[in-house]
């Protein structure tokens, strides 16, 4: 019989103490076996969510998810190791071509990735728009595309970090999602399973994003940086703007084709700086300093790489993408510039068009979402297209109508612009 | 579909909010039904239990519970009803006494009793070391009985506040017990629903109580007391002193035979006194202040009573209790007087020697227990017996042993002894 029980552990928590090192290893291991209820685990959860944790208990309790699976061993992949994780944000699908273009530098970039039960689907949503592309991947041939493409975006699979796996559909359903101690073990959990060498986080801030202030979302970049470190994996955070979606595309099929834009050197300006951004970072704590990826977007590198990774998991990078039956086009009715597109609003409309999921059985529309004509500091005339909605079906155009009309906003004069990268932390 | 969602009402009670009527309603109701799980009601729990909820949830969510279920209607019942409850304490047998003796002064006593997880059995595990008595009555039964006899101890059926029902055994495994708005309307849904015209409390404060301080005490027995009002039940509560156990003896079929002496007109001085003073409360709001309780002891009417009540369930009043096989009597080594006996570890002693249960579904030993020789104050000499331990099982006596010596203490001068009824609310 265990020294400890749940209750004893829960009351521990709600009393404002600090866990054990026995306390977590014990709690997170018999919640994966089952032998601690989900009811139990969802008041412990609320409880550290109100209560909070130290940093010592957060890089224990990660450790003891990284215990409850496997961790995998790239030590076969002979360029050095460096992932990206972003917390999330309305048009993000900088992780597309930025791991093609990390690989084209000599990186090899190990991303696991999820669906998600946001405004649009997760990276692989978005990547399973592309005809015969496949998420699914065993061990082995993760490893072997690492190592002879250097860029894999699969499915993590079910032996990394299954407390977490387990933790994370509770928190979803039980209003204790929101506990930074929670969000940066399950985040850095998965990423230090996956074997990783390094870690560039790119924490959002704004109204798409989880993090609504900068105080919270420093305070989880500084979490998630300590964390990384404390398990030997070199991580730094940049904290970004999510006010205003990322480039001109929200969904799933639309976002793609943004990304290869970028991939052929075009592209939204937002997505292109923030993507080389990232890309410097990741390759500077790969120890490759002296990479150009700005060089690599130029000379067509990354989009062979983009070519070749797609190719690896059955997809052709030639086909044609699914397009929307419904298309509404929305038009400007005064002269101006446009002065703000909220983020947070713009994925609520992109969601209404079927690009995200309301639970997490349910299926997305590939071509479903927003695509912006106009972005803010864009001046326009009456008249101009602002933006256009797309759906499979027409039911859905109304809501997602109501909801962007909302998001955008058009004034008189040219709006300030805010920095994207906000902060660097690590 | 609802316009409720169990992560929104989550979400409003964690971040500090007020729950509406509404929300209150809702979220009762559906998981009553089984709509909101389990897991989502225990991070509710635990967000009210460090959030807190003014009065008007309390209440809402009180009346919520009793509307669960079905509400007793006790108008067939000629006399006044009246019920007591205790929040419960070490060698609280006050039940036992006070309700034939609240009948034999012209009260109706409708009490629905429940086994309770406590160091001892609850009321009804306790009366079940009577041969022959059962606790199980029809609504039908209860009801002629308490017409009849005017005293009724029996469990409350599953139709009443089922809400509550759930709710408590999901607190008991989620360390979710603690929080005094789920504690007073637990409380308050069983006993408004029972139907009682009047009800007195009986609040315990101190090492044996679970509340372990007077200002906790008396905010728990002003919730209550607002509750009761506020379904028209007029309540009163006595806050009462539970550092020490009640009487001599702590146990099952040991609490019977002394609650038997109370009744014969002996019985030990602090449970006579709150005997007396409980039926003293009870006959006021029942509308009978002229009724004389200590009469009623003394002249063989509330032995009547019991004899009349236990009868009547198919008990033997005159049958012989079960007794233990070990017994086991410690001796003072000390000259001296009894400074103190603390409560909850004799409770804890009782209970290592089986006379409570550690899970609802475990049963518990009629003969075990503990049976004081002397109590705070009594002078002692040396070999002069303190206390003894009851159990069917020699195997039970070591921790127990161990528990006991820590409870009581002899020291060279008499210690002042605390008031029995700290305080009145009402």
């Amino acid at each position: 019989m265990s020294a400890f029980t749940a209750v004893d552990v829960i009351r521990a928590k709600r009393d404002g103490g600090v866990l054990s090192d026995g306390q977590i290893d014990w709690v997170v291991d018999a919640y994966t076996r089952g032998l601690v209820a989900d009811e139990q685990m969802s008041a412990l959860a609320m409880a550290i969510l109100l209560r909070g944790m130290s940093v010592p208990e957060i890089a224990r309790w990660t450790a003891a998810m990284i215990a409850s699976g496997e961790r995998l061993d790239l030590s076969a992949v002979d360029r050095p190791t460096v992932d990206k994780h972003s917390t999330g944000g309305v048009g993000d699908k900088i992780t597309l071509p930025l791991t093609p273009l990390v690989a084209a530098c000599g990186g090899a970039v190990p991303q696991l990735s999820g669906r998600g039960l946001g405004h649009t689907g997760g990276t692989l949503d978005k990547l399973e728009s592309i005809p015969g592309w496949r998420a699914a991947l065993s061990n082995d041939e993760f490893i072997a595309q690492l190592r002879d493409v250097g860029a894999v975006i699969c499915a993590a699979g079910a032996a990394l970090a299954p407390a977490d796996r387990k933790l994370y559909a509770l928190r979803d359903v039980t209003g204790t999602v929101e506990a930074i101690p929670l969000i940066a073990s399950s985040i850095m959990s998965k990423k230090i399973a996956e074997g990783t060498g390094a870690l560039v986080l790119d924490v959002k801030v704004g109204s798409g994003a989880f993090m609504k202030n900068v105080a919270d979302a420093r305070e989880l970049a500084r979490t998630m940086v300590a964390l990384g470190d404390a398990h030997g994996v070199r991580t730094v955070a940049l904290l970004t703007d999510m006010s205003t979606p990322l480039g001109l595309t929200v969904g799933n099929a639309v976002e793609v084709a943004e990304s290869v834009q970028v991939l052929a050197g075009g592209g939204p300006a937002d997505v292109v700086e923030l993507t080389l951004a990232l890309a410097r970072e990741m390759l500077d704590a790969a120890g490759l300093p002296d990479a150009d990826p700005a060089a690599a977007l130029r000379d067509g590198r990354a989009m062979d790489a983009w070519r070749t990774m797609i190719r690896a998991q059955g997809g052709d990078p030639d086909a044609k993408l699914p397009t929307a039956n419904e298309v509404e086009v929305v038009r400007a009715d005064t002269d101006g510039f446009v002065e703000s597109v909220d983020a947070y609003a713009i994925g609520v409309a992109a969601w209404r068009l079927g690009a995200g999921r309301a639970r997490k059985e349910d299926p997305v529309s590939a071509a479903a979402g927003v695509v912006l004509h106009k972005r803010p500091g864009d001046p326009v005339r009456v008249g101009e297209p602002l933006y256009e909605l797309r759906a499979d079906d027409t039911t859905r155009l109304p809501a997602a109508r109501a909801e962007a009309a909302l998001a955008v906003r058009v004034s008189a004069t040219a709006p300030a612009t805010p920095p994207l990268v906000i902060e660097r932390i690590g």
